[in-house]
This record gives structure tokens, sequence and C-alpha cells, in this order.
């Protein structure tokens, strides 16, 4: 169903269950931004909570460890997002960056599933393919990197653990969790999965799939503010034999018990490793606190909707200027996220910024676009392909200041 | 030379160069803070600090991660300790936390020096014995543990990695670094030090004594806040062929082309791996910014004279009451803390939190008392034996509610 007219998506703003979630927010007023699966806005909330912190440091002082519950952070953190996984209370913990979680995650699958190889994804986000490529060859595994789309057949005896990002960075793929996790235990493989880009942009539900582990950031759809710590999932039924290749102090049993012999805890606590980063956390918590409002079905059928109206009105709106769809055409492989491929994604996407529409370039030809449905608008759709026509129009995506390529995260 | 009267400390603040600096922290005005071993008290400018952070979040958003300088803040707050630590530029990087970059400092000694045993300290702090133990046995070395005041004699040829912590957590003995470190080389070894207790605490000129690699804190004596990040040291000579266990995105040369194979950046940046928490580094770089103002040479003679005040006079005021001195009586052998061993000294510092003093215990039998001579006062000596001195002869330490051990980081 095309919308022919600004009005029409105004109308679906005034409509939508979600819209007051809105003004929980800090953005600026006129910007789109179309970039939350890279950094999410701030959650009015954050600032006051990071006072808080703030308060508890100054006048608490040591104490706040206790009385302020800093201790307990990285799991009464990890069992909030757990609810959002699908998880288990003790399943989940806070901290450390998702690159050292998946280093965690994936030592402790090999120590799990010794003797076979290690499986992933060729276009895997680097981070993680350095990480498994540096944990194979630790372990003395091969590492095989197929395509994407070749997981599933890759999947075969022989492959002790296989890891993936569920939602492709890039084009915003997503693969089948449920599917890919039992190839895996058909073929007595583990699958650790990165869910970066997933918690907070899609429905998950880790334990009904019967997942392994996994790791994600909290920064991009959780809005948990920039470097905001990572988490790491394991199952239940592996907490009695599950080993942390960097033990430290957090993950003791008995922390403050100052023992010189290592007793992990008894659950997911035991992934901890030093002392957690509590004013990042506390700005965390108040973004994870407004997620447990959230009706997750209303989020994804919002996103689908979202996604729908921006590729059905750039190629009404900007037929002909070389944009071609990155992201599954099909609704139910894509996460939050619309990708175009353009020969001048970078310049696009910079030109882009300038008349205040954000998204992000990916190489060498990604233009993306996520979407973050506690908000964006649907009259943000309209509104950005307005000026995304206007840039390809009038060429301002070649102009020479756009040449200069700066990455951001 | 004992003082006999607070009158006498208190002239001792007022002709103090460093009294000033106490204005520069939120502390409770009564509260006699003898843990900023533990966490460092609140700068004032951490305040400001944060909320520009969190502005610089809800504005600026991800255009941040180049406009405000995130992308930058591990190696620029990294170069700033490194003026406190006697390092290059490029040596340091801050991020993840000490135990994790402690595991990746062995893991890379270990790299440099094949074949070899590891020797540590078998008192060293819990984390550091864990990711130690973890480390050699995934490497397939020995361990060796041995007394702290043996391990110069124990470098010995066939030991290819020693670690130590330069300023013991209990008692606050310091390690000789250049004398040690010269054996460690004569011996063929590299030797990875902890400074966790000292960076802020005692002065250091790391590349004088030809430091190889090095870990630490930034929550206690410098201020960074609960649980702010770590850093990680590593001398020059090193850049070209250490290698990150854990390698990442952000330590690769140019993480914003998103490679698929890793290319360690040139210097101490390969060291990072995910990406940097941008809120508690916006605290801790207030903290260093104050530091950078600060002439270390009048910190340890405060810090010393302090220590000498509060052994002294606690040998003056709480004679036969069972207290006894912990630390080295030389104060070139000493960090910046006094520790006492007491049989209830856990009672003893619950006891002391209770009348406004606080220290802490470490297990089993330590009382503990940090001395931080930017704001601690030379009265504030005085002041706490006097409770101190109360308590033991009330007897209040004895009473039910200090039985329950409750431990603090």
């Amino acid at each position: 169903m095309r919308l022919n007219s600004r009005e029409e998506f105004l109308r679906l703003d005034t409509e939508d269950p979600l819209a007051s979630f809105r003004g929980q927010f800090d953005l600026p007023p006129q910007l789109i931004y179309l970039d939350g699966n890279s950094l999410g806005a701030m959650p009015r909330q954050a600032r006051n909570r990071l006072a808080e912190a703030v308060s508890q440091w100054a006048d608490g002082l040591i104490s706040s460890w206790n009385d302020a519950g800093w201790a307990e952070a990285p799991i009464r953190l990890g069992d909030k997002i757990g609810r959002l996984l699908g998880a288990l209370p003790a399943e989940v913990v806070v901290g450390d960056t998702t690159s050292v979680n998946l280093y965690k995650a994936l030592s402790a699958a090999l120590s799990l599933r010794r003797g076979g190889a290690m499986l992933t994804d060729e276009q895997n986000f680097p981070t993680d393919l350095y990480v498994a490529e540096a944990v194979a060859k630790k372990w003395g595994v091969p590492l095989r990197r197929v395509p994407r789309n070749q997981l599933g057949e890759a999947i075969q005896k022989g492959v002790a653990v296989v890891t993936a990002t569920h939602v492709d960075y890039r084009t915003g793929h997503m693969l089948d969790l449920r599917e890919l996790t039992k190839a895996a235990h058909d073929a007595g493989a583990l699958f650790v999965w990165d869910l970066c880009h997933s918690a907070g942009a899609v429905p998950l539900d880790l334990n009904s799939v019967d997942a392994d582990l996994a790791v994600g950031c909290t920064y991009k759809f959780l809005n948990g503010g920039p470097g905001s710590p990572a988490y790491i999932f394991t199952a239940s039924r592996f907490h009695s034999d599950v080993r942390n290749p960097i033990p430290g102090w957090f993950g003791h049993d008995h922390p403050f018990d100052f023992d010189s012999g290592y007793r992990p805890a008894p659950d997911a606590r035991r992934f901890q490793t030093g002392t957690p980063a509590i004013l990042s956390m506390a700005a965390l918590e108040a973004a994870i606190d407004l997620w447990l409002t959230i009706d997750m079905g209303l989020v994804r059928s919002k996103s689908l909707l979202l996604a729908d109206m921006l590729i059905d009105q750039v190629r009404w709106r900007c037929e002909g200027f070389g944009l071609e769809l990155a992201s599954p055409e099909e609704p139910a492989t894509r996460g939050s996220q619309v990708s175009f491929r353009h020969p001048n994604a970078y310049g696009l996407v910079r030109a882009l910024a300038e008349v205040g529409v954000v998204g992000d370039h990916r190489p060498p030809d990604i233009a993306r676009f996520g979407l973050t449905p506690l908000y964006t608008r649907y009259v943000d759709m309209w509104d950005a392909v307005e000026k995304l026509s206007d840039v390809l129009r009038r060429r301002t995506y070649l102009e020479p200041r756009f040449e200069v390529k700066v990455g951001v995260p």
C-alpha cells in the first residue's frame, strides 16, 4: 500500500501506540535520526540516573558498592536484559565489551565441545572475525568461513562451535535463530550468537529456541549510551561446566573473601571478570528500565511498517538514481534497518547528514538506515526520502568535501 | 618527631602546598575518608564532564565519535596517564578492566618470551592469581608462586614472565620496580607490573627503569570513579611484535575500514578491543586532568609524612590494644597506605565507619587506611586516631552488628 502524501504519514503517527515514547528521549528536534543501530538516542532518564550515581560516588563513596547496589549491578542488569532476550534469571550478566564477551563465549564453547572446528559467516562483523580467528588459533582448531547463505549447510559433523551475527550489520539480513541453533545441535555443535543488532530490534526468545551462548551490545537499539557495557548469555544447563577463560575476582563465588584460589560463581556471574563500570551502567539501567515497559510485538510491527514505507518511498521517489535495495525484500528475514547500495554511498550519507538526515555508511557501497520505533516517526520516512531524493537530484553527494572518508562506529 | 596536639596538625595543614586541592573534590564534610585506595573521591569536575558527555550523546549522537573526540579517548587518556607513569606517548591505552588487561599483558608477554615458566607472588591480588593461572594453563607453561619476599631470588633462567603487584593491597609493601625489572631482564624474562596501588600513590618512571608491560586501575588513587576503565602500558620497543590475544576492531589499524582481516594498530592502541565506555571515560578524564596539574614529589612527601604520623599516633595513643603494624617500617618500601593487624579487624573497621572514619578490612586480620594527599589532611590523622582509640577503649567493635562480614571492593 503506497502512501501518497505527508499527511497520511502524519496520521499514522497520531494512531501509533508507541508515539508517546519519543518524549522519553532527548533528541535534537529537527533531526531525522536513522542511526540508532549505531548509537541509540539518549533516554531522558539516563541523565538523572547518572546524576544519582555520581552522588552515590561523592556521598556514599566506598559504601555505595553495597548500599547503592553497585556490586549487584552486573547481574541485576543482566536479569533485566534477560527478560528482553527470553532468558532465565542468572543466565545473563552485563559487563565488558561485546568483543571481550565473544572471546569468552567462544572459548567457553570450545571447552564444552572439544575437538571440532569453528564455523562462521565470512561476512561477519570484523571484530567477530578477529576474535573467532584468535580463539580458534589458540585452541588449535580450524576456523571455517563460509558465505552467510551457506551457513546452514556448512553445519556438519566435525563442527564444534558455530558463531554468527543474527542480524547482519550491513544489510540487516536476519538468520533463523531457531533453525540454525537446531542444526548446530543436530551436528553436536554449540551456537554462539552475536545479538548486537537484534536486542531491542526484533523479538527474541532464547530459551524457546534452546540457545546455548550469546553476546550483544547495549548501545544500539537498547539506547545504553556510547560504549555502554555489553552482555553475555549462557543457558543454565551449562552453568555447572562452563568456564570463563578470563577468570577475575568479580566472577568469583565470593569476591570479597579475597581467596587466592578461583571458585567460579554458580551461574552467568562467572563470566564477570574485573570491576564493573558503574557510571556507564547507570545510564544503561535507565534505558533498560524503559525497555521493560514496552511491548516488543508493537516495536516489531512498527519497525516492519517503517521499513516497508522507506523501501516503497525510495522506489517511488528516487527511481533511476542508482539506489539498489541491499536488505532482504522479505520482512521476516530483515532486522530493524534498511540498506541500499549506491556507488557513492559514503558521499550520499554525508550529504544527507548535512540536510538533517543521519544514516550511515558501511564500506564499500552501503548506505544504511536504522529504524528505532521508540523514537522514529512514520513521517520521518516521508521527510527522509524527500531529502534523499533532493540530494540525488542535485547530486550534492559528489561535492569534494564528501570525498574524505571518516568512519564512525 | 611526635606531635602532641591537634593544633600542631592543623598548623601543618595551613602550611601544606597541596591543601587547596581538597576543594577540588566533593566530599562529605565530616567524613575522614581513608579508603581512597579502594575508591578515590569524586573530583568536582567529573560531574561537569559527565554532563558534557551526556549532552554530546543527546545532541551530537553518532557524530560525537568524531566531533567530540570519543574515538580518540582511549589513546588521548592513555597518553595523559602515560605522563603520570613516565611513559612515552602511544605506550599507554585506556580501556577494559585491570583483570582483562592483565590477561592481555601476560599473554602478550608469553608470546614474546616463549618456552619458560611464569612466576608470581603467591600473595598477589586474587584476580591477578586467577588470571596468571588461566594464562599459564592455556599457554602450557608452569606457574610458580613464591612468597613476595623471595620473588627476587626466584627470578632465574627458565622464567619467561614475572608478574607482581608493585604495592601490595594488604600491607602497602612496595617492591623495587627497577631492581626486579632488571633481575627479570638479566634472566631473559619480561616483567608485567600491576600498578593498581601505585599510580597516583607513588612517583613512577616506567621508561627510566626499562619497564616492559604494566597494567593498572584508575578508580583508586587516580579518582576516576567506580569501575572506571583501566590502562595497559607496553614499552615502544615491543610495538612491532607484541600481540593482543583479544584482537578487536578498536585495536585495528583502521577500525572503520571494517576489514575482515585483522591488522593491529602500530602502537599501544592495539591493546584496545571493543567500543570504549565513553561515559566512564569522561569522569576519568576530569580526574586525570587534575592529576596533570600536580607535583608528584609533593604528593609522595605528604603521603610519607601522613603515614609516619598515623603510625606514630597509633603507637602512642592505642598502645596495648593489640594493633600491630602490618605495613613496612621503612618508608621507602611502603606505598600510600598504612595497615594494621588486629584479631577483630573487620569489626574495628565497621565500628570506625560508624563514627565517621572510613578505612577497610582485608581478610583475615588487616585494617588498612589509604592516604590520599590531595584530600587527606594532617589533622585527619589526629582525629582518626582519636576515634580509633575510643573504639578500642570502649570495645564497640565487638558489638554483634559488626559480626556479619560484608565485603566491599
